[in-house]
């Protein structure tokens, strides 16, 4: 371990990751799964969602193609950053209009697209590819993990295939390894071929998010975690599923609070305990909490 | 090519393996991927399917230990072995009951139950662990398509947890690389912890079967295949799925008609094309037909 994690300063948060390390021998082989958030936890999510940057990219291209597109109600909202009528319209019905840019191409077709949005397009107050706005400490605890044997696995609210897309390039997770929010797919028989297209509904009612996580992961992944790593309550059933293993676990929180080398704030949505902050539900249930500002060299992978 | 497949005789079916393998340099190694069929695929579904026989043989420990049990109509006629009355009763609603064995277990408890169950249980006709009731020859097969670059799943009809339970032992394939029929799950909060128990209702409407197969394929694995075996109707989509892949692909269908060696039957199930037999379908589509009798030297593996 001496020269792993060296992206992590000494302090109680490497010690803590360090003596999970430590204790690695009395995990089964098989049980050695690690699963994250990707928002927040592996990638920067400030100041707005990548996959929220990939939608306003797709809907420009779009009115670009059509300028009639753009008259949509909440398309003009996005492209004017009408946030009034963003607040009144509520994220949800913006969110599953910019979805419908999709309805009816192929789940090809889309990976094609995510893939050139992010190999062009640039993040808004960096400037830098995206791929640069991965944490390189959570890197480098991916890589310790996989070299202890643990299979790695992302587990997103955002879209499954928009993860998907890049996973293999950015984390080393290949799409099958990628557990998020799922759209819905229409099979269609064209002269003998078939083929999937999207369509714009969810399966099932909810996002990836919060309670749905442990299920989701089961369902997907078929596997159980005792290594979860997340940022918000929307991770809190999933990195408690992790430290309710019966053996040595892991559950990491990561602090968003250094407003100079990243963005300082706190997740409010609360999911898990109605009222409290998630460091106060961190503290509360043992998880490891690292501070970007105080435990993390460096922040940002290529930087 | 010349060593492999050592199990696949010479005939036009190996030729036309062979063939594909030629062209393999055609297809980017991103879209390398391959999807099999368990049941009568990879290895033998009868006299009955194996999830079957796992199913009687819980039923069975679970009235030794509550005799009361075995009194549901159900249970008495599948242990009484019952035809009239499971006919009248239907195979869903009989299965549906078997499955309602495992409700409120968790997901790991089945695991292990499963796993139980190949150690220890006999095939019932050739007295063998079943782990050698796979097919030697799909066993080669995805060798090959491994050592091509291949990604390779497993796309069943039967329970995903099921057959997740072994697939890494029997194939190779990580419990996230199986697509299954799924069950829901309910989250259940203990004293601080975080645990998933079975339900006894499907996810979706549908088992993991015919139409259902694709989309399925996309929302688990994410994946387009260019290569499916199956060996039923149930598995026509899928074929055909892999057959509109916009370049080098390959449907092989895997043909019962080896009496001696193994079981002689058709499937007579028709979601594809309805009425049609499925070897009329393989010869409408141009999908590869496997003979046991024909073109198998060796049918199962370790025999």
């Amino acid at each position: 371990m001496a020269d792993a994690l060296p992206s992590w300063r000494e302090g109680a948060t490497r010690t803590a990751l360090v003596e999970f390390f430590d204790r690695i021998d009395e995990i089964p082989r098989r049980d050695r799964v690690a699963v994250f958030d990707n928002d927040g936890t592996m990638w920067c999510e400030k100041p707005s969602y990548t996959q929220a940057d990939f939608l306003v990219h797709e809907l420009r291209l779009a009115v670009t193609r059509d300028p009639a597109v753009g008259e949509r109600d909440e398309y003009r909202a996005v492209l004017e950053g009408d946030r009034a009528a963003l607040a009144e319209m509520g994220l949800v019905r913006v969110v599953m209009a910019l979805i419908e840019l999709h309805t009816a191409i192929t789940p090809e077709d889309f990976d094609e697209r995510v893939r050139t949005f992010f190999a062009e397009a640039r993040h808004p107050d960096r400037g830098m590819p995206y791929r640069h706005q991965r944490y390189q400490p959570m890197l480098e605890l991916i890589a310790e993990l996989r070299s202890h044997g643990f299979d790695v696995y992302i587990v997103s609210a955002g879209g499954a295939e928009f993860v998907r897309a890049i996973s293999d390039d950015f984390y080393g997770v290949k799409p099958e390894g990628v557990v998020g929010s799922q759209i819905d797919y229409d099979l269609v028989r064209d002269d003998g071929t078939v083929h999937l297209i999207r369509t714009a509904q969810l399966v099932g009612v909810e996002a990836n998010e919060g309670e749905a996580k442990p299920a989701n992961i089961q369902r997907v992944l078929g596997r159980r975690p005792v290594v979860a790593g997340g940022n918000s309550a929307g991770d809190a059933e999933m990195l408690q599923y992790a430290m309710s293993y019966d053996g040595p676990s892991l559950a990491l929180l990561v602090d968003h609070d250094d407003a100079e080398r990243e963005y300082a704030y706190a997740s409010t949505a609360g999911t898990f305990e109605a009222g409290e902050s998630i460091l106060d539900t961190a503290a509360r249930l043992g998880w490891v909490v690292a501070s970007i500002k105080d435990d993390w060299e460096t922040v940002f992978a290529d930087s």
